[in-house]
């Protein structure tokens, strides 16, 4: 892990951007704590367009005394372009604009590939970033792309709890394998998401195998939800990650 | 309204027992604050049996700087017994117990009478509860019946907020009418909760008309809703009753 850029963010954030191989990522941490635990932030692709809001969520987290790291997506930003994802986006993004139904189809093509690409990219991060001496754990995930977290929670003993947020397609393969998913789960649906199939996303969180898991689910489209419950998930990590950090 | 009973709780709550014609019922109320919003307090019926928790959601809310009020149902506790809906009550009860559907028929019989009471009877307390010097505004409404609060949020233009427990069942009727609730809603929903229908609960949540609506799931039965959903409920009234108010 070679880290490239550095600075200071306002409240008491240290950013330093990364790159692991050939992916780039970001690591906030508090400035206050010696060793803290992790939050990965999901998110959509594009680093550099998602970054204000990646940064206030890890600003957000730093407060509450949590590490926030988040790498590129496979074939994202400025990452070599992966032209079966793109053509799958395409041919979703088609649909949806004509009212067609999304069929699984496009689902496959467009999630399988990223989960396949990023789960062993976010597990070669998570070595790396547990090797320095600022970050401790436990390790929460956080975000989307939703079938990432949840392959990732399924695979990885190291996280121990997730906030997901429903907010892409999900590959029956995925769906099938929600059992095992076994860690405490707070799940964000916007009702109205355009991005999302509204009973797959519910079908998903009854299939969880987890004792504890919560689903919020706010009006609204991909992009409206609401202030509170970013307060909430930070509730949420609080409780899994601070408890199980002893703090 | 006739104050039958005063007492002082810890933590500056003041607690007295009413009566408004037959009906009976509670007012709590923070010993601070001068004129407080006031949250009309649902409940299942057996104000005795449910007293503690009363209690602990009154204390809560008066930390909160809201009084809370609660009456008791009709055909509930200590009022005059209404045979129908006990007839109703225990054909829902052997239903679950025997693994049937239940029908529209016996949510029909036990929810629609106690809608029909319940609502004229929490209105003439809100008119008198809304006289008293230490009680101002605005009104919210939390807990069950769930068909109860609906209809009260339908045809009580001072309610302004709602937190809805979809703890029961809900009849026909009463969702057909849910596209007329269009003040903030708060809904929770316990996943496994026997004495509910986890579908009508979300096709109940998708039809109230509000644009700001949010729908809190978590696992378990009935009666285990976790602690941190108490917490966020709190917030949700802050937002909507202590904004109108100005605070």
């Amino acid at each position: 892990m070679h880290f490239t850029t550095e600075r200071r963010l306002d409240d008491g954030v240290r950013e330093r951007e990364f790159t692991l191989g050939d992916v780039p990522g970001t690591l906030w941490t508090p400035t206050t704590s010696p060793a803290v635990p992790l939050i990965l932030q999901g998110h959509p692709g594009g680093l550099s367009r998602m970054r204000p809001r990646l940064q206030a969520r890890a600003t957000h987290a730093a407060r509450e005394g949590f590490a926030s790291a988040t790498i590129e997506l496979p074939g994202g930003g400025s990452r070599s372009a992966l032209p079966d994802i793109d053509r799958a986006r395409s041919d979703l993004q088609e649909a949806i604009r004509a009212g067609q139904p999304i069929t699984d189809d496009i689902v496959d093509r467009l999630v399988l590939p990223l989960v396949e690409r990023a789960v062993p990219e976010w597990r070669a991060v998570l070595d790396a970033l547990l090797d320095l001496p600022e970050i401790d754990g436990p390790v929460g995930y956080s975000g989307g792309v939703i079938s990432i977290g949840v392959k990732l929670a399924i695979v990885e003993p190291r996280i121990t709890a997730a906030g997901f947020f429903a907010g892409s397609f999900v590959p029956r393969s995925i769906l099938a394998q929600a059992h095992r998913v076994t860690i405490p789960v707070l799940m964000l649906l916007q009702w109205d998401d355009e991005y999302n199939d509204r009973q797959m996303a519910l079908d998903l969180f009854d299939a969880f195998g987890s004792q504890e898991k919560t689903l919020h689910a706010n009006m609204g489209g991909h992009t409206g939800v609401p202030q509170h419950e970013g307060e909430n998930s930070d509730g949420f990590f609080m409780r899994h990650l601070r408890a199980a950090a002893g703090g």
